[in-house]
């Protein structure tokens, strides 16, 4: 049994409470899309994904993808094709994508919404246009004029797939290390690329007409290193019809998001063309991936979102054992609800209110964004443009880790019948658990953040999220009621900072300090920036007098109570420091 | 790839750390089991398991197993009926059974190093004996004498296997419910029963001539609720080889142990035999259960140990990005193995910190199971029993949370190829996270620490424990080199009894408070057993030289300063108690 209903109800508070009216509509780029029509176009792309996506995840789990030896080909599950043509055709492809090469014009703040529901409901299936959302951003940024008008209307409408071309046997993380060679052509016209790569999401599918492949690879006169690696455009079809030489050869077989091909490429001479400068592809390699990593961060929100609705409507049937407050139990029935069992609560809260903090901060994200593009201010873009630098690798790795262990929380509350196959939580656990490894590990995340955000521009981007906290706090002070939750932020707040200032003293003596305990610091982050997100919610909760907005209120002293306090742990256990890692030799581990 | 060797050397350190030789090997009965004859013994299981086991891991993974719908009878995967035959002519079936019955005579030490072993390396496999060795225990406490003359010795040698028979669709935690009924037969011999159980390990295979099965049902007197089941031995052949009907009517499609059929089984009019009092069922019920979640608990080690080895063997082989410390940088390769990174470090400093720890809580509980069935004194077997009955739940619980997450927390030290089945650690993340939930979920095993073993004897129980962590502390604190280990170890332990105190304050005034925080109290008396079990295990090695001591030495540390601290963020959560979970409305949920 599968259990969905797109949390359109929840997006729209989070809209509210973190003012999406007057931070974007109120961006004349965005004037088509006040709130009321965002919840609209959500609510219908919510319903789709419940009447299509959802249908069709099991199938594709269980019948993967098939690799044909002979033709290179790769079959997709059976419907998945023509959910891709349904998808086109309702205009989900592109709706976050300029109006001029034929999308809909939206802000991320909406295109992340169909990014929840499309990973909630079919996370395989959501990979193909996903990355084609992450190409179309690189092509905008830095294609040619040329590279647009060719590329961009068939991306757009998702006429065409995207790729990301990156790993090779060699080199994962360290893209340094990347061999793939590409060489001028004789007629001039781009380069022949050669070379393997692997784990390539959608690489070779049967869903478009074709598929562009964003390649990194070096030239002939490339330094080392990753200095000296190019991006190219690859698509597997010439502009004349011929194949060009990039094909799948092989197939992955993987725990989980069976549906989705991880493919094996061999690039043959494949005909490829430069997009920026030579040697400088890690920029737009970045764009790309940055697009990418607040899409996977969206992956555990997703994920807990389903597998809560899931483990909710079971606890709501099941009935099992006495309450231990004798005035709860219904005596007229042989065992009690389950929602009357404190550790119940405690499994189910720990999902929702870890997911409804995580929601929030994702699109408080997107909503800065959307600013750091539109924003008719210079200084408020830079400003939003330093908070989504700071905050895209926290997302990224708090809420992967968080969402596969809150599946895996949801599942607890099922008992057995969550490990069968019958609810698909046990599905959602697998397919979860690549997402706090791929577009960088957590870990790349955690060095992303210490290393390269936390010491940019003397400290700026910290000091920028740190003064916005503060003046929220500042800003509600004086309402009684906003008290119980200042006060754990407050405390939580400070000791990020103190944190902060410890990490950055230790890791300038010794960058090794620093890398032992950069994930545990990314998920102090994590747990404060979420903390800062329910103070605000609750702000706005405070100003309602709904159902909701007293279940939002109770949610965020969970949250403050029952969550936040892991912080306490990673903090001493950063106060350890890299000591009792690196006194081991090889040979005694 | 598979990657194991059977850690020999380590239990051998645990057993010496323990003091196996005084507290087991001292003791008349296991005269012939001294520490070099059980290590000896193992290490020919460890090479059994890595070489007959291991190989056929992956192979019932991908074949699971067959049901007809037909002659209802259940096929297991290619060879496993032969590796069974295999496991019985080595006599490692029944190894820690009475030699009475054809057993080796062995004490649960060394039962448990076969379950070890075992589990690591084939745990669907594994759940055949296993299950056996529990019908045996309650058969041995509760059966007939001519039950035990007819069973015991076709049980012993494995040529018979055994099920657990508990589960009914209305009724998994809560054994109250179980509506099978047994009406006494017309010629006097027996009962015949009729009901239906779910999630029947091994309820029908092709693996032994006859299943034996124990069964949960009521009498046509008994009264209701959990003091109105009687159990009863229900075998599938009769002795005069007439088929009893209790047959497999399905199987269950689960997230992993796929070889392990889990069988919906029918029971219609089978002819059983009472075994103990009626409506005293669910005493014998649970001396197979307690044998179980030792068993069970074991799996959290098992999965760590092997996962460990696996993605230390990968973290040997890669090499990928350079040092953060210039001097470890090897500049004649294109990048630095990965274990120069820190996070790599703990990562698997996690895995192989917390595993050794459980390790030995679990022989420590295992020698003290020795000695209160067999210490001459009744006053050493009473305590023996008592810490037994305190930890079991414990090593139950803590071992297998942590055990799962270990599997994960190693698969993200490899990366991509983890989550790929080339190394099967996904396998191992789906096969461990079964063990969280059966045998009595989690919390469950909570609830019996908080619920029963605590208050048991005015909080003896805890006074023993507490007793035996004080005088280990005493009989040290003249040693200097000890003072890094029993600082943390008393913090702890001190706070482990304040909070015990706190529990059973708030417990008793309202037991929903108690509920609310069990699971957590739980892993907190996890951490510290393992602190404790941590400090024995360095006292013992600052008695050797060697690298193996000094490595031991480096994990204690690590563990007391890198795990233990997660403590506080739990007894924080703790402080929090019932009340932002109990105040949700069910719609508010």
């Amino acid at each position: 049994m599968q259990v969905y209903k797109a949390p359109i109800d929840d997006l729209r508070f989070v809209f509210e409470a973190l003012d999406y009216p007057g931070r974007v509509a109120a961006l004349a780029d965005f004037a088509d899309f006040d709130l009321d029509t965002v919840m609209e176009i959500a609510a219908q792309a919510g319903k789709f994904a419940a009447k299509e996506l959802l249908p069709l995840n099991r199938i594709g789990d269980q019948q993967g993808v098939q690799w044909d030896p002979e033709t290179k080909a790769v079959k997709t599950a059976d419907g998945f094709p023509a959910l891709l043509r349904k998808f086109r055709d309702n205009g989900f492809t592109g709706i976050a994508q300029p109006v001029e090469w034929g999308g809909g014009g939206g802000p991320h703040s909406l295109g992340l919404i169909f990014g929840e529901l499309a990973t909630s409901t079919n996370k395989s299936f959501s990979m193909c246009p996903g990355l084609t959302n992450g190409l179309i951003d690189a092509l905008l940024a830095y294609g040619t004029d040329e590279q647009k008008q060719y590329y961009l209307p068939k991306l757009v409408t998702g006429e065409w797939s995207g790729t990301m071309c990156l790993t090779e046997p060699q080199c994962g993380t360290d893209l340094g290390l990347v061999a793939t060679r590409a060489e001028p052509t004789a007629d001039g016209d781009g380069y022949l690329l050669t070379g393997n790569k692997i784990w390539i999401t959608f690489g070779e599918h049967d869903m478009t007409d074709n598929i562009v492949h964003l390649v990194l690879a070096r030239l002939p006169d490339a330094p080392e290193g990753i200095r000296g690696i190019s991006t190219f455009v690859v698509p597997k079809f010439l502009e004349d019809g011929t194949r060009n030489p990039i094909f799948c050869t092989g197939l992955e077989h993987k725990l989980g998001i069976h549906a989705s091909p991880t493919c094996v490429m061999s690039l043959e001479g494949a005909r490829g063309w430069l997009v920026g400068e030579p040697h400088r592809g890690m920029k737009s390699m970045f764009v790309m991936m940055n697009h990418a990593r607040l899409t996977v961060g969206q992956e555990g929100i997703a994920y807990g979102e389903i597998a809560y609705q899931t483990a909710l409507a079971f606890a709501k049937d099941r009935r099992q054992s006495r309450s231990l407050d004798p005035k709860k139990q219904e005596v007229d029935q042989k065992a009690d609800n389950i929602l009357v069992h404190p550790d119940v609560r405690r499994m189910l809260l720990n999902v929702k209110a870890s997911t409804e903090a995580m929601r929030a901060l994702l699109f408080h994200v997107a909503m800065h964004l959307d600013a750091s593009h539109h924003h008719p201010d210079e200084a408020e873009r830079v400003r939003s443009s330093d908070l989504v630098a700071l905050l895209t690798p926290v997302v990224k790795a708090w809420t992967t880790e968080r969402g596969f262990l809150n599946v895996s929380e949801a599942m607890q509350v099922m008992g057995g019948s969550g490990y069968t196959t019958d609810w698909s939580v046990e599905q959602y656990l697998r397919d979860s658990r690549i997402a706090m490894i791929y577009e960088g590990t957590n870990h790349i995340q955690a060095l992303d953040l210490v290393g390269r955000k936390l010491p940019m521009g003397g400290g700026r981007l910290m000091k920028t999220f740190a003064a916005e906290v503060t003046s929220f706090i500042k800003a509600n002070a004086d309402t009684p009621a906003m008290g119980e939750f200042l006060g754990p932020l407050k405390a939580a707040s400070k000791e990020l900072s103190e944190l902060t200032m410890q990490l950055a003293m230790k890791g300038m003596a010794d960058p090794e300090e620093a890398g032992a305990v950069a994930s545990n610091y990314l998920t102090v982050f994590g747990l404060t920036a979420g903390a800062y997100m329910m103070a605000r919610m609750a702000a706005y909760a405070l100003t309602r007098e709904d159902r909701q907005a007293r279940a939002k209120l109770k949610t965020a002293r969970y949250y403050l109570h029952n969550i936040l306090p892991e912080t306490k742990s990673l903090i001493a256990i950063i106060g350890a420091g890299k000591a009792h890692m690196m006194d081991f030799d090889a040979d005694e581990l």
